[in-house]
Protein backbone atom coordinates (compact mmCIF):
# COMPACT_ATOMS: atom_id res chain seq x y z
CA UNK A 1 0.00 0.00 0.00
CA UNK A 2 2.42 3.18 -1.16
CA UNK A 3 -0.54 5.42 -2.33
CA UNK A 4 1.17 8.85 -2.98
CA UNK A 5 0.37 11.64 -1.04
CA UNK A 6 -2.71 14.25 -2.33
CA UNK A 7 -2.68 16.58 0.70
CA UNK A 8 0.48 18.00 2.55
CA UNK A 9 -0.98 19.33 6.17
CA UNK A 10 -4.36 17.81 6.46
CA UNK A 11 -6.14 18.68 10.14
CA UNK A 12 -8.98 17.03 11.39
CA UNK A 13 -11.71 18.58 12.83
CA UNK A 14 -12.75 16.25 15.88
CA UNK A 15 -10.78 12.98 16.90
CA UNK A 16 -13.64 10.41 17.98
CA UNK A 17 -14.00 7.34 16.63
CA UNK A 18 -14.37 8.00 12.79
CA UNK A 19 -11.52 11.33 12.88
CA UNK A 20 -9.25 8.94 14.73
CA UNK A 21 -9.40 6.15 12.60
CA UNK A 22 -8.55 8.43 9.54
CA UNK A 23 -5.85 10.30 11.10
CA UNK A 24 -4.01 6.52 11.59
CA UNK A 25 -5.18 5.59 8.45
CA UNK A 26 -3.24 8.76 7.24
CA UNK A 27 0.14 8.44 9.75
CA UNK A 28 0.08 4.71 8.58
CA UNK A 29 0.57 5.08 5.21
CA UNK A 30 2.47 8.45 5.25
CA UNK A 31 0.03 10.08 3.27
CA UNK A 32 0.95 13.77 5.00
CA UNK A 33 3.66 15.29 6.20
CA UNK A 34 1.32 16.85 9.14
CA UNK A 35 -1.68 15.41 10.58
CA UNK A 36 -3.07 18.24 13.03
CA UNK A 37 -6.13 17.23 15.64
CA UNK A 38 -8.66 19.82 16.91
CA UNK A 39 -10.91 18.71 19.64
CA UNK A 40 -12.52 20.26 22.33
CA UNK A 41 -11.89 17.30 24.90
CA UNK A 42 -7.77 17.75 25.50
CA UNK A 43 -8.23 13.59 26.48
CA UNK A 44 -9.31 13.01 23.22
CA UNK A 45 -6.64 15.06 21.17
CA UNK A 46 -4.17 12.85 23.68
CA UNK A 47 -5.86 9.55 23.22
CA UNK A 48 -5.16 10.55 19.51
CA UNK A 49 -1.66 11.32 19.62
CA UNK A 50 -1.15 8.19 21.35
CA UNK A 51 -2.63 6.27 19.15
CA UNK A 52 -0.17 7.72 16.02
CA UNK A 53 -3.77 9.04 14.47
CA UNK A 54 -2.47 12.49 14.77
CA UNK A 55 1.07 14.46 14.82
CA UNK A 56 0.01 17.25 16.86
CA UNK A 57 -3.03 18.18 18.93
CA UNK A 58 -4.91 21.46 19.39
CA UNK A 59 -8.52 23.06 21.34
CA UNK A 60 -7.72 25.71 19.00
CA UNK A 61 -9.41 25.44 15.46
CA UNK A 62 -7.96 28.62 13.44
CA UNK A 63 -4.47 27.67 15.16
CA UNK A 64 -5.16 24.06 13.98
CA UNK A 65 -6.22 24.57 10.38
CA UNK A 66 -3.75 27.39 9.65
CA UNK A 67 -1.51 25.48 7.78
CA UNK A 68 -3.79 22.92 5.90
CA UNK A 69 -4.63 21.74 2.55
CA UNK A 70 -7.37 19.42 3.66
CA UNK A 71 -9.84 20.05 7.00
CA UNK A 72 -12.17 17.10 7.32
CA UNK A 73 -14.82 18.00 9.75
CA UNK A 74 -15.28 14.76 11.48
CA UNK A 75 -17.89 15.85 14.31
CA UNK A 76 -21.68 15.51 14.84
CA UNK A 77 -24.04 16.44 11.92
CA UNK A 78 -25.93 19.29 13.77
CA UNK A 79 -22.38 21.12 13.86
CA UNK A 80 -20.80 20.63 10.27
CA UNK A 81 -21.83 23.74 8.54
CA UNK A 82 -21.03 26.35 11.30
CA UNK A 83 -17.39 24.58 11.38
CA UNK A 84 -17.18 24.59 7.62
CA UNK A 85 -17.67 28.16 7.51
CA UNK A 86 -15.09 28.89 10.16
CA UNK A 87 -12.84 26.74 8.63
CA UNK A 88 -13.41 28.76 4.93
CA UNK A 89 -12.94 31.90 6.91
CA UNK A 90 -9.55 30.54 8.91
CA UNK A 91 -7.88 29.23 5.91
CA UNK A 92 -6.86 30.07 2.44
CA UNK A 93 -8.32 29.70 -1.23
CA UNK A 94 -5.99 26.19 -1.65
CA UNK A 95 -7.34 24.68 1.87
CA UNK A 96 -10.39 22.10 0.54
CA UNK A 97 -12.71 21.23 2.99
CA UNK A 98 -14.92 17.47 3.48
CA UNK A 99 -16.85 16.65 6.13
CA UNK A 100 -17.39 12.96 6.79
CA UNK A 101 -21.47 13.73 8.37
CA UNK A 102 -23.98 11.04 7.47
CA UNK A 103 -26.41 13.19 5.94
CA UNK A 104 -25.92 15.73 2.86
CA UNK A 105 -28.61 17.36 1.37
CA UNK A 106 -29.10 19.84 4.24
CA UNK A 107 -25.70 20.09 5.07
CA UNK A 108 -24.39 20.66 1.83
CA UNK A 109 -27.18 23.43 0.76
CA UNK A 110 -26.59 25.06 3.84
CA UNK A 111 -22.95 25.59 3.26
CA UNK A 112 -23.16 26.19 -0.37
CA UNK A 113 -25.05 29.38 0.54
CA UNK A 114 -21.38 30.64 1.82
CA UNK A 115 -19.62 30.81 -1.65
CA UNK A 116 -16.49 31.44 0.22
CA UNK A 117 -17.08 27.64 1.67
CA UNK A 118 -18.75 26.64 -1.30
CA UNK A 119 -16.07 26.70 -3.44
CA UNK A 120 -13.43 24.41 -1.71
CA UNK A 121 -16.17 22.02 -0.49
CA UNK A 122 -17.29 18.51 -0.97
CA UNK A 123 -19.19 16.46 1.09
CA UNK A 124 -18.13 12.88 1.86
CA UNK A 125 -19.57 10.07 4.11
CA UNK A 126 -17.46 6.90 4.72
CA UNK A 127 -19.59 3.88 4.52
CA UNK A 128 -17.69 2.65 7.80
CA UNK A 129 -18.36 3.16 11.67
CA UNK A 130 -19.06 1.58 14.93
CA UNK A 131 -21.43 1.66 17.46
CA UNK A 132 -18.48 2.57 19.86
CA UNK A 133 -17.64 6.05 20.10
CA UNK A 134 -13.60 7.65 20.50
CA UNK A 135 -10.34 7.83 19.41
CA UNK A 136 -9.55 4.69 21.56
CA UNK A 137 -12.30 2.71 19.47
CA UNK A 138 -10.24 4.05 16.25
CA UNK A 139 -9.30 1.58 13.44
CA UNK A 140 -6.47 2.39 11.02
CA UNK A 141 -8.21 -0.36 8.65
CA UNK A 142 -12.21 0.83 9.23
CA UNK A 143 -11.77 2.49 5.86
CA UNK A 144 -9.92 -0.23 3.63
CA UNK A 145 -12.27 -1.75 1.34
CA UNK A 146 -15.40 0.01 2.48
CA UNK A 147 -17.20 2.66 0.25
CA UNK A 148 -16.87 6.56 0.57
CA UNK A 149 -19.76 8.50 -0.81
CA UNK A 150 -18.81 11.93 -2.12
CA UNK A 151 -21.99 14.63 -3.19
CA UNK A 152 -20.88 16.87 -5.46
CA UNK A 153 -23.43 19.91 -6.64
CA UNK A 154 -23.30 21.93 -9.92
CA UNK A 155 -21.17 24.44 -7.60
CA UNK A 156 -18.30 21.66 -7.46
CA UNK A 157 -15.04 22.41 -8.86
CA UNK A 158 -14.34 19.00 -10.78
CA UNK A 159 -10.55 19.24 -9.92
CA UNK A 160 -11.58 19.64 -6.54
CA UNK A 161 -13.13 16.27 -6.49
CA UNK A 162 -10.63 14.48 -7.94
CA UNK A 163 -8.34 15.31 -5.75
CA UNK A 164 -10.79 14.38 -2.58
CA UNK A 165 -11.44 10.65 -4.45
CA UNK A 166 -7.62 10.42 -4.83
CA UNK A 167 -7.88 10.98 -1.02
CA UNK A 168 -10.36 8.91 -0.20
CA UNK A 169 -8.80 5.80 -2.14
CA UNK A 170 -5.20 6.67 -1.03
CA UNK A 171 -6.82 5.08 2.19
CA UNK A 172 -7.78 2.12 0.92
CA UNK A 173 -11.55 2.99 0.41
CA UNK A 174 -13.10 2.96 -2.81
CA UNK A 175 -15.39 6.20 -3.92
CA UNK A 176 -18.52 6.61 -4.96
CA UNK A 177 -20.26 9.53 -6.14
CA UNK A 178 -24.12 10.68 -5.52
CA UNK A 179 -26.49 13.97 -5.15
CA UNK A 180 -26.63 15.01 -1.65
CA UNK A 181 -30.48 14.22 -1.90
CA UNK A 182 -29.52 10.74 -3.54
CA UNK A 183 -27.66 10.23 -0.84
CA UNK A 184 -30.02 10.90 1.60
CA UNK A 185 -32.08 9.01 0.11
CA UNK A 186 -29.95 5.69 -0.27
CA UNK A 187 -28.51 6.18 3.17
CA UNK A 188 -32.10 6.42 4.84
CA UNK A 189 -32.79 2.62 3.63
CA UNK A 190 -29.20 1.09 4.28
CA UNK A 191 -28.46 3.10 7.47
CA UNK A 192 -30.96 5.30 8.95
CA UNK A 193 -33.95 2.52 8.81
CA UNK A 194 -32.07 -0.17 10.34
CA UNK A 195 -30.84 2.06 12.99
CA UNK A 196 -34.67 3.14 13.90
CA UNK A 197 -35.56 -0.65 13.72
CA UNK A 198 -32.60 -2.09 15.86
CA UNK A 199 -33.70 0.26 18.34
CA UNK A 200 -36.88 0.04 18.62
CA UNK A 201 -36.35 -4.01 18.50
CA UNK A 202 -33.90 -3.62 21.44
CA UNK A 203 -36.13 -1.24 23.22
CA UNK A 204 -39.43 -2.93 22.81
CA UNK A 205 -37.42 -6.54 24.00
CA UNK A 206 -38.87 -7.19 27.60
CA UNK A 207 -35.88 -6.93 30.49
CA UNK A 208 -36.81 -10.34 31.62
CA UNK A 209 -36.01 -12.21 28.42
CA UNK A 210 -32.62 -10.45 27.92
CA UNK A 211 -30.75 -13.30 29.68
CA UNK A 212 -31.79 -15.76 26.59
CA UNK A 213 -30.64 -13.16 24.23
CA UNK A 214 -28.32 -15.25 21.74
CA UNK A 215 -26.29 -14.47 18.49
CA UNK A 216 -29.51 -13.51 16.10
CA UNK A 217 -30.71 -10.78 18.95
CA UNK A 218 -27.30 -9.48 19.46
CA UNK A 219 -26.42 -9.11 15.88
CA UNK A 220 -30.03 -7.95 15.21
CA UNK A 221 -30.18 -5.14 17.68
CA UNK A 222 -25.88 -4.38 17.63
CA UNK A 223 -26.21 -0.88 16.12
CA UNK A 224 -28.66 0.31 18.90
CA UNK A 225 -25.57 0.77 21.15
CA UNK A 226 -24.18 3.32 18.99
CA UNK A 227 -24.73 6.89 20.77
CA UNK A 228 -28.39 8.41 21.17
CA UNK A 229 -27.92 12.07 21.10
CA UNK A 230 -25.69 11.44 17.86
CA UNK A 231 -28.31 9.22 16.09
CA UNK A 232 -31.23 11.58 17.21
CA UNK A 233 -29.19 14.51 15.25
CA UNK A 234 -29.30 12.16 12.20
CA UNK A 235 -32.58 10.67 11.93
CA UNK A 236 -34.24 14.25 12.44
CA UNK A 237 -31.95 15.55 9.66
CA UNK A 238 -32.98 13.18 7.07
CA UNK A 239 -36.75 12.81 8.50
CA UNK A 240 -38.54 12.73 5.35
CA UNK A 241 -36.27 10.04 3.54
CA UNK A 242 -36.47 7.81 6.72
CA UNK A 243 -40.17 8.09 6.88
CA UNK A 244 -40.74 6.68 3.41
CA UNK A 245 -38.62 3.63 4.38
CA UNK A 246 -40.01 3.01 7.62
CA UNK A 247 -43.48 3.70 5.25
CA UNK A 248 -42.24 0.76 3.43
CA UNK A 249 -41.01 -1.64 6.25
CA UNK A 250 -43.91 -1.27 7.90
CA UNK A 251 -45.97 -2.68 5.47
CA UNK A 252 -44.21 -5.56 5.40
CA UNK A 253 -43.89 -6.26 8.96
CA UNK A 254 -48.10 -5.67 8.43
CA UNK A 255 -48.30 -8.34 5.92
CA UNK A 256 -46.06 -10.79 7.76
CA UNK A 257 -48.36 -10.47 10.66
CA UNK A 258 -51.24 -10.68 8.84
CA UNK A 259 -49.85 -13.98 7.46
CA UNK A 260 -49.51 -15.05 11.11
CA UNK A 261 -52.68 -14.16 12.11
CA UNK A 262 -54.49 -16.09 9.09
CA UNK A 263 -52.21 -19.07 9.65
CA UNK A 264 -51.13 -18.14 6.01
CA UNK A 265 -47.96 -19.78 5.67
CA UNK A 266 -47.47 -19.62 2.00
CA UNK A 267 -47.76 -15.92 2.07
CA UNK A 268 -45.44 -15.34 5.22
CA UNK A 269 -42.98 -17.94 2.81
CA UNK A 270 -42.70 -15.90 0.06
CA UNK A 271 -41.73 -12.78 1.98
CA UNK A 272 -39.15 -15.06 4.19
CA UNK A 273 -37.84 -15.91 0.54
CA UNK A 274 -37.51 -13.06 -1.13
CA UNK A 275 -35.68 -11.70 2.39
CA UNK A 276 -33.41 -14.83 1.65
CA UNK A 277 -32.66 -14.21 -1.46
CA UNK A 278 -31.96 -10.63 -1.25
CA UNK A 279 -29.94 -11.08 1.77
CA UNK A 280 -28.16 -13.78 -0.01
CA UNK A 281 -27.62 -11.44 -3.29
CA UNK A 282 -25.99 -8.43 -0.73
CA UNK A 283 -22.19 -8.12 -0.42
CA UNK A 284 -21.51 -11.18 1.38
CA UNK A 285 -18.37 -9.34 3.79
CA UNK A 286 -19.57 -9.35 7.18
CA UNK A 287 -18.03 -12.45 8.17
CA UNK B 1 -13.05 -30.56 28.90
CA UNK B 2 -13.04 -33.54 30.08
CA UNK B 3 -16.57 -34.01 30.89
CA UNK B 4 -17.72 -37.61 31.96
CA UNK B 5 -19.68 -39.37 28.97
CA UNK B 6 -23.90 -39.37 30.38
CA UNK B 7 -24.88 -42.02 27.77
CA UNK B 8 -22.79 -44.49 25.57
CA UNK B 9 -24.55 -44.80 22.06
CA UNK B 10 -26.66 -41.39 21.11
CA UNK B 11 -28.24 -41.31 17.69
CA UNK B 12 -28.78 -38.39 15.85
CA UNK B 13 -32.16 -37.77 13.70
CA UNK B 14 -31.09 -35.27 11.49
CA UNK B 15 -27.33 -34.31 10.70
CA UNK B 16 -28.06 -30.72 9.34
CA UNK B 17 -25.94 -27.69 11.19
CA UNK B 18 -27.15 -28.63 14.74
CA UNK B 19 -27.35 -32.17 14.43
CA UNK B 20 -23.46 -32.15 13.02
CA UNK B 21 -22.62 -29.37 15.36
CA UNK B 22 -23.55 -31.80 18.36
CA UNK B 23 -22.12 -34.56 16.81
CA UNK B 24 -19.19 -33.44 16.42
CA UNK B 25 -18.74 -32.12 19.83
CA UNK B 26 -20.01 -35.30 21.40
CA UNK B 27 -17.09 -37.22 19.55
CA UNK B 28 -14.37 -34.19 19.87
CA UNK B 29 -14.82 -34.95 23.61
CA UNK B 30 -15.45 -38.56 23.30
CA UNK B 31 -18.58 -38.37 25.17
CA UNK B 32 -20.09 -41.87 23.81
CA UNK B 33 -19.04 -44.79 22.77
CA UNK B 34 -20.85 -44.67 19.49
CA UNK B 35 -22.78 -41.99 17.45
CA UNK B 36 -25.31 -42.43 14.83
CA UNK B 37 -26.69 -40.58 12.22
CA UNK B 38 -29.97 -41.22 10.93
CA UNK B 39 -30.87 -38.75 7.74
CA UNK B 40 -32.94 -38.99 4.48
CA UNK B 41 -29.58 -37.50 2.74
CA UNK B 42 -26.74 -40.18 2.05
CA UNK B 43 -25.17 -36.88 1.11
CA UNK B 44 -25.50 -35.24 4.66
CA UNK B 45 -24.40 -38.80 6.31
CA UNK B 46 -21.45 -38.34 4.05
CA UNK B 47 -21.04 -35.29 4.94
CA UNK B 48 -21.13 -36.13 8.91
CA UNK B 49 -19.09 -38.69 8.55
CA UNK B 50 -16.12 -37.49 6.65
CA UNK B 51 -16.10 -34.26 9.35
CA UNK B 52 -16.39 -36.56 12.25
CA UNK B 53 -19.67 -36.02 13.40
CA UNK B 54 -20.62 -39.32 13.44
CA UNK B 55 -19.25 -42.66 13.80
CA UNK B 56 -21.72 -44.63 11.11
CA UNK B 57 -24.99 -43.36 9.12
CA UNK B 58 -28.24 -44.88 8.33
CA UNK B 59 -31.14 -43.77 6.38
CA UNK B 60 -33.27 -46.42 8.47
CA UNK B 61 -34.87 -44.70 11.40
CA UNK B 62 -35.60 -47.96 13.44
CA UNK B 63 -32.12 -49.47 12.38
CA UNK B 64 -30.45 -46.16 13.77
CA UNK B 65 -31.91 -45.66 16.96
CA UNK B 66 -32.27 -49.65 17.98
CA UNK B 67 -28.79 -49.77 20.49
CA UNK B 68 -29.43 -45.90 21.20
CA UNK B 69 -29.60 -44.54 24.92
CA UNK B 70 -30.14 -41.01 23.98
CA UNK B 71 -31.38 -40.06 20.74
CA UNK B 72 -31.49 -36.23 19.13
CA UNK B 73 -34.30 -35.22 16.82
CA UNK B 74 -32.60 -32.56 15.07
CA UNK B 75 -35.46 -32.21 12.12
CA UNK B 76 -37.39 -28.88 11.40
CA UNK B 77 -40.36 -28.12 13.81
CA UNK B 78 -43.18 -29.34 11.87
CA UNK B 79 -41.14 -32.75 11.61
CA UNK B 80 -40.66 -33.57 15.55
CA UNK B 81 -43.92 -34.68 17.27
CA UNK B 82 -44.21 -37.75 14.82
CA UNK B 83 -40.35 -38.47 14.62
CA UNK B 84 -40.56 -38.99 18.45
CA UNK B 85 -43.29 -41.50 18.11
CA UNK B 86 -41.44 -43.37 15.85
CA UNK B 87 -38.56 -43.21 17.78
CA UNK B 88 -40.38 -44.08 20.86
CA UNK B 89 -41.84 -47.46 18.67
CA UNK B 90 -38.66 -48.36 18.09
CA UNK B 91 -36.45 -47.98 21.58
CA UNK B 92 -36.97 -49.35 24.72
CA UNK B 93 -37.95 -47.80 28.31
CA UNK B 94 -34.36 -46.97 29.14
CA UNK B 95 -33.59 -44.85 26.01
CA UNK B 96 -34.02 -41.00 26.40
CA UNK B 97 -35.53 -39.06 23.84
CA UNK B 98 -35.15 -35.18 23.08
CA UNK B 99 -35.13 -32.68 20.43
CA UNK B 100 -33.22 -28.96 19.81
CA UNK B 101 -36.76 -27.46 18.26
CA UNK B 102 -36.96 -23.67 18.06
CA UNK B 103 -40.99 -23.91 19.56
CA UNK B 104 -42.20 -26.03 22.59
CA UNK B 105 -45.81 -25.38 23.59
CA UNK B 106 -47.40 -27.61 20.77
CA UNK B 107 -44.68 -30.22 20.04
CA UNK B 108 -44.21 -30.77 23.59
CA UNK B 109 -48.29 -31.06 24.39
CA UNK B 110 -48.66 -32.98 21.35
CA UNK B 111 -45.70 -35.98 22.09
CA UNK B 112 -47.24 -36.20 25.65
CA UNK B 113 -50.57 -37.48 24.74
CA UNK B 114 -47.90 -40.12 23.61
CA UNK B 115 -48.00 -42.35 27.03
CA UNK B 116 -44.46 -44.25 25.97
CA UNK B 117 -42.87 -40.94 24.45
CA UNK B 118 -44.19 -38.58 27.24
CA UNK B 119 -42.14 -40.74 30.02
CA UNK B 120 -38.79 -40.41 28.20
CA UNK B 121 -39.06 -36.93 26.77
CA UNK B 122 -37.64 -33.76 27.27
CA UNK B 123 -37.73 -31.39 25.05
CA UNK B 124 -34.39 -28.98 24.40
CA UNK B 125 -33.67 -25.57 22.84
CA UNK B 126 -30.43 -25.33 22.62
CA UNK B 127 -29.77 -21.21 21.47
CA UNK B 128 -27.15 -21.14 19.05
CA UNK B 129 -27.89 -21.63 15.00
CA UNK B 130 -26.13 -19.75 12.18
CA UNK B 131 -28.27 -18.35 9.01
CA UNK B 132 -25.75 -21.24 6.87
CA UNK B 133 -27.47 -24.95 6.98
CA UNK B 134 -26.18 -28.29 6.50
CA UNK B 135 -23.12 -30.48 7.99
CA UNK B 136 -20.36 -28.31 6.31
CA UNK B 137 -21.61 -25.36 8.11
CA UNK B 138 -21.50 -27.82 11.42
CA UNK B 139 -19.35 -26.09 14.16
CA UNK B 140 -18.20 -28.69 17.21
CA UNK B 141 -17.40 -25.39 19.00
CA UNK B 142 -21.57 -24.13 18.27
CA UNK B 143 -23.16 -24.78 21.95
CA UNK B 144 -19.86 -23.64 24.19
CA UNK B 145 -20.85 -21.30 26.61
CA UNK B 146 -24.06 -21.13 24.95
CA UNK B 147 -27.46 -21.50 26.54
CA UNK B 148 -29.63 -24.99 26.13
CA UNK B 149 -33.44 -24.42 27.38
CA UNK B 150 -34.69 -27.38 28.62
CA UNK B 151 -38.66 -27.19 29.28
CA UNK B 152 -39.75 -30.44 31.52
CA UNK B 153 -43.47 -30.63 32.37
CA UNK B 154 -45.53 -32.52 35.27
CA UNK B 155 -45.11 -35.59 33.92
CA UNK B 156 -41.26 -35.35 33.19
CA UNK B 157 -39.14 -38.01 35.54
CA UNK B 158 -36.78 -35.78 37.66
CA UNK B 159 -34.26 -38.17 37.10
CA UNK B 160 -34.03 -38.33 33.17
CA UNK B 161 -34.43 -33.80 33.38
CA UNK B 162 -30.99 -34.35 35.37
CA UNK B 163 -29.21 -36.33 33.16
CA UNK B 164 -30.36 -34.43 29.80
CA UNK B 165 -28.66 -31.38 31.55
CA UNK B 166 -25.74 -33.20 32.51
CA UNK B 167 -25.56 -34.11 28.56
CA UNK B 168 -26.03 -30.48 27.71
CA UNK B 169 -23.38 -29.03 30.19
CA UNK B 170 -20.58 -31.91 29.15
CA UNK B 171 -21.27 -30.71 25.69
CA UNK B 172 -19.87 -27.14 27.04
CA UNK B 173 -23.13 -25.47 27.01
CA UNK B 174 -25.33 -23.89 30.02
CA UNK B 175 -28.92 -25.07 31.01
CA UNK B 176 -31.66 -22.76 31.85
CA UNK B 177 -35.32 -24.60 32.25
CA UNK B 178 -38.47 -23.22 31.45
CA UNK B 179 -42.14 -24.06 31.10
CA UNK B 180 -42.88 -24.39 27.39
CA UNK B 181 -44.92 -21.76 27.43
CA UNK B 182 -42.79 -19.20 28.72
CA UNK B 183 -40.08 -20.77 26.52
CA UNK B 184 -41.91 -19.26 23.69
CA UNK B 185 -42.82 -16.13 24.95
CA UNK B 186 -39.14 -15.69 25.32
CA UNK B 187 -37.98 -17.31 21.96
CA UNK B 188 -40.85 -14.87 20.48
CA UNK B 189 -39.00 -11.94 21.57
CA UNK B 190 -35.28 -12.54 21.16
CA UNK B 191 -34.93 -14.83 18.55
CA UNK B 192 -38.49 -14.86 16.58
CA UNK B 193 -40.08 -11.46 16.50
CA UNK B 194 -35.98 -10.54 15.37
CA UNK B 195 -36.21 -12.94 12.30
CA UNK B 196 -39.34 -11.43 11.11
CA UNK B 197 -38.06 -7.85 11.42
CA UNK B 198 -34.77 -9.04 9.90
CA UNK B 199 -36.86 -10.25 7.11
CA UNK B 200 -38.86 -7.41 6.82
CA UNK B 201 -36.07 -4.90 7.06
CA UNK B 202 -34.03 -6.52 3.87
CA UNK B 203 -37.10 -7.43 1.87
CA UNK B 204 -38.26 -3.60 1.81
CA UNK B 205 -34.79 -2.36 1.25
CA UNK B 206 -34.87 -1.33 -2.34
CA UNK B 207 -32.48 -3.25 -4.95
CA UNK B 208 -30.96 -0.11 -5.90
CA UNK B 209 -29.43 0.74 -2.46
CA UNK B 210 -27.80 -3.04 -1.70
CA UNK B 211 -24.97 -1.84 -3.35
CA UNK B 212 -24.15 0.83 0.09
CA UNK B 213 -25.16 -1.77 2.32
CA UNK B 214 -22.56 -1.69 5.21
CA UNK B 215 -21.96 -3.00 8.31
CA UNK B 216 -25.18 -1.83 10.02
CA UNK B 217 -27.55 -3.15 7.46
CA UNK B 218 -25.22 -6.20 6.89
CA UNK B 219 -25.49 -7.09 11.20
CA UNK B 220 -29.14 -6.21 11.53
CA UNK B 221 -30.27 -8.10 8.74
CA UNK B 222 -27.97 -11.37 8.98
CA UNK B 223 -30.57 -13.89 10.35
CA UNK B 224 -32.84 -13.26 7.00
CA UNK B 225 -30.68 -14.76 4.93
CA UNK B 226 -31.70 -18.07 7.27
CA UNK B 227 -34.05 -20.98 5.23
CA UNK B 228 -37.18 -19.64 4.74
CA UNK B 229 -39.13 -22.79 4.70
CA UNK B 230 -37.74 -23.37 8.39
CA UNK B 231 -38.70 -19.91 9.50
CA UNK B 232 -41.95 -19.58 7.73
CA UNK B 233 -43.43 -22.91 10.18
CA UNK B 234 -41.03 -21.59 13.29
CA UNK B 235 -43.45 -18.28 13.20
CA UNK B 236 -46.76 -20.40 12.35
CA UNK B 237 -45.97 -22.57 15.16
CA UNK B 238 -45.24 -19.77 17.51
CA UNK B 239 -47.75 -17.14 16.50
CA UNK B 240 -49.51 -16.34 18.91
CA UNK B 241 -46.39 -15.19 20.95
CA UNK B 242 -44.96 -13.48 18.07
CA UNK B 243 -47.61 -11.22 17.59
CA UNK B 244 -48.27 -9.83 21.15
CA UNK B 245 -43.97 -9.26 20.51
CA UNK B 246 -44.60 -7.80 17.27
CA UNK B 247 -47.17 -5.20 18.71
CA UNK B 248 -44.73 -3.53 21.04
CA UNK B 249 -42.20 -3.85 18.45
CA UNK B 250 -44.81 -2.06 15.95
CA UNK B 251 -45.88 0.83 18.84
CA UNK B 252 -42.34 1.94 19.35
CA UNK B 253 -41.58 1.95 15.70
CA UNK B 254 -44.42 4.12 15.58
CA UNK B 255 -43.73 6.65 18.16
CA UNK B 256 -40.31 7.18 16.80
CA UNK B 257 -41.96 7.81 13.54
CA UNK B 258 -44.55 10.09 15.01
CA UNK B 259 -41.08 11.62 17.03
CA UNK B 260 -39.64 12.19 13.69
CA UNK B 261 -42.81 14.03 11.47
CA UNK B 262 -42.94 16.16 14.48
CA UNK B 263 -39.42 17.06 14.75
CA UNK B 264 -39.35 16.02 18.25
CA UNK B 265 -36.14 15.45 19.30
CA UNK B 266 -36.10 15.19 22.81
CA UNK B 267 -39.06 11.81 22.38
CA UNK B 268 -36.76 10.41 19.94
CA UNK B 269 -33.48 10.62 22.20
CA UNK B 270 -35.55 9.08 24.82
CA UNK B 271 -36.54 6.24 23.07
CA UNK B 272 -32.88 5.86 21.85
CA UNK B 273 -31.55 6.05 24.82
CA UNK B 274 -33.52 3.26 26.22
CA UNK B 275 -32.46 1.36 23.57
CA UNK B 276 -28.94 2.50 23.79
CA UNK B 277 -28.80 1.69 27.87
CA UNK B 278 -30.33 -1.92 27.23
CA UNK B 279 -28.30 -3.12 23.91
CA UNK B 280 -25.39 -2.30 25.95
CA UNK B 281 -26.47 -3.97 29.15
CA UNK B 282 -27.33 -6.93 26.83
CA UNK B 283 -24.85 -9.58 27.07
CA UNK B 284 -21.60 -8.26 24.83
CA UNK B 285 -20.01 -11.33 23.91
CA UNK B 286 -20.88 -10.96 20.03
CA UNK B 287 -17.82 -9.62 18.83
Amino acid sequence: MTAKPVFKNIALLGVGLIGGSIGEAICARSLAEEVVGIDREAKNLRAAKRRSAIMRGTRDLARGVAEADLVIICTPVETIVELVGKVADATGPHCLITDVGSTKARIVAEIERNKAAAARFVGSHPLAGSERKGPGNADKNLLESQSVILTPTKKTDPATLRRLKRFWTSLGARTVTMRPAEHDRCIAAVSHLPHLVAAALTASTPDRELAQAASGWLDTTRIAAGDAEMWANILIDNRSHILKSASRFGKLVASMCRALEAGDRAALCKILQDAQEKRNSARSSDT
